[in-house]
């Protein structure tokens, strides 16, 4: 499959997630002659994890593999990648992650392009604007999911 | 309970992983106030998982948290942790690394200290001599941990 046909696959990923109530970041894994070693969203909410995050899901869902396999792969992801996220491409020697957008969050794209990976943000709106949909429902499990506190914006709070 | 108390579980889960056949890496996330959040080990064999490493999955089993629950942890694991757990770390905010030894691998630790976090390294000699002894009986599957090619030293090979 192509760049565009990968990409595809990880916000489809997203959109399951969302649809099933979690927080809505997918990512598909794809290999360097354009094979789908695998795809996967975030299941914070579905089987509480804490680990299973869209690219975490995707390596994940792509099974054991030899380190040949990542060489020259690509990670397309909705989101730009957590820390978490950020070492788990650095271990596998993953040689591209392709973004979504970064205005939500900013993760580890520094870091990665520090350890010689390539990062591609595309800036898709449709990603922005379900994470944007998502944050506004649920900004509790968002703040869970990077690990940050919960702020308090209520009226009573102001009062 | 008290630091002793913490790496001896990580290295508990260590043991467990061997007796299973699987990478023996153990992990323990203690909180800022002596309690267990959770532990595990390493399930690269025995779940055919690529991110179930010893911390990630002392994470994993920790449940869903909120960012407060980690403030102040302590990440007890029986070996120098891999990016992926190096980052896994950073994103929940946990304040201390407690590393049985760093001799057979050495991971992220000087990214964990740019980053804040402090790192405490026990150079114990029962953790190396598992990891040793599992690497010389499985090479192959190390090396698909820690995402390297798999070196050829067989005699046929220089022959």
């Amino acid at each position: 499959m192509n760049d565009q046909e990968g990409f595809a696959i990880s916000v489809e990923e997203a959109e399951i997630g969302y649809q099933e109530g979690g927080v809505p970041i997918g990512a598909a894994l794809v290999s360097s002659h354009g094979k789908l070693l695998g795809r996967g969203h975030n299941m914070r909410v579905q089987k509480g994890s804490a680990i299973h995050h869209g690219e975490t899901a995707a390596l994940e869902n792509s099974g054991r593999l030899p380190a040949s396999a990542y060489k020259n792969a690509t990670m397309f992801t909705t989101l730009s990648p957590c820390d978490m996220c950020t070492g788990a491409c650095i271990l596998y020697g993953i040689s591209r992650v392709v973004i979504g957008e970064n205005g939500t969050f900013l993760g580890g794209e520094a870091y990665l392009k520090q350890r010689g990976i390539e990062v591609v943000v595309l800036g898709d709106k449709k990603c922005q604007d379900l994470m944007g949909k998502f944050i506004s429902e649920k900004p509790e499990v968002w703040n869970e999911d990077i690990g940050e506190e919960v702020r308090v914006h209520s009226k009573e709070a102001k009062a």
